[in-house]
């Protein structure tokens, strides 16, 4: 059965609200837009509403004038946002998009971060931020680009074998915890990585 | 030898200056300011002035009326807030501070507060944000705490086994994937923490 939930498919997360136009623009395309819990009361209070509300609630300040749907979950093992993805997988929804997952609190920017590790497989998940579009990879695959886009690696594995195309400081072979994987740069509109183990990518959307 | 440099040394990283007191206190109390590259340019432009520059320079704007030590180092295979903690660890200095090592572009935020794991062996490094004291830990050890203190974990390794005491969501021995380790909650003046693994330890200044 495909889900009934229109696509594209947003989540919107309790870190910072984004003022990039891409993620604006990601949030704005939203076909079904999802608040994970608290983060309804930023929407509500600039006058917006999202289509599903998932989380333990504890966080909503007031869901009086909210008719779309609510997913309470009081789950104390996980996340709200990580109720978000489970919720999504569980509907069989192929792909989506997480804004406002990074920005505030550093512990939960990078516990958001690394979810990616854990459910790339599973559903097709970016996040975007202010400054990138954020994924997960594993074996061999190529991604769009422009000529000196940023592009930020970490594997999971301190120790894998990591092959790259295009971009300027070439990786093949051998990476271990002495590999400076930052500031990578993408020398055309294209690049592909190929790895042994998974990598987050961080695609910057302008030169920062 | 002893190192020549006066305590508490503090490293000021390249992501967004601090705003809460904790942090502040840490910059103002430096006897060393070791300015990571760039992050010069912000001292200068309050109006202010650090014990000590490192990095290969490429970022900083105007050096001309700096008198202090300047550390040129070109290698592009680190960052410049790990030729600061190299440098640190070279010169026999046994404690450091960080500050602005997050807060702003994602793939650094991650990449400075994994560093801990690496470094924390050779040198007792705490990076402190608006949020929190971060720290790596392995073994068993006593932190100094508040009742209420938001504390949030996150292993080296997916699998590991953890033992807490006076942390409201006890932990009492392997956690993997799916173990939620944000916002625990310290229950007394101090907490306990026993792994067979390194963990990064978040300790919130306040309620979050």
């Amino acid at each position: 059965m495909n889900n009934p939930f229109k696509p594209p498919i947003v989540i919107l997360a309790n870190g910072k609200f984004p003022k990039h136009e891409i993620a604006v623009k990601a949030f704005r395309s939203a076909g079904t837009l999802i608040c994970a819990d608290g983060s309804y009361n930023h929407l509500a209070s600039i006058g917006l509403k999202p289509h599903v509300i998932i989380g333990d609630l504890d966080s909503v300040n007031d869901l009086t004038n909210f008719d779309g749907l609510i997913i309470n979950d009081s789950n104390q093992n996980n996340s709200d946002l990580e109720k978000c993805i489970d919720w999504s997988i569980m509907n069989g929804i192929k792909q989506v998009a997480i804004i406002g997952a990074t920005g505030l609190r550093e512990d939960m920017t990078v516990n958001n971060i690394m979810l990616l590790y854990r459910y790339f497989e599973k559903i097709d998940l970016k996040i975007i931020t202010d400054h990138f579009t954020i994924f997960c990879n594993n074996g061999k695959n190529s991604f769009p680009s422009f000529k000196g886009q940023i592009v930020s690696l970490i594997p999971q594995n301190s120790n894998c074998e990591m092959y790259t195309t295009n971009l300027k400081y070439a990786l093949h072979g051998n990476v271990n915890n002495y590999t400076n994987l930052s500031s990578n740069e993408s020398l055309n509109e294209t690049f592909t990585i190929e790895s042994s183990a998974p990598v987050i990518i961080f695609c910057a959307h302008q030169n920062l």
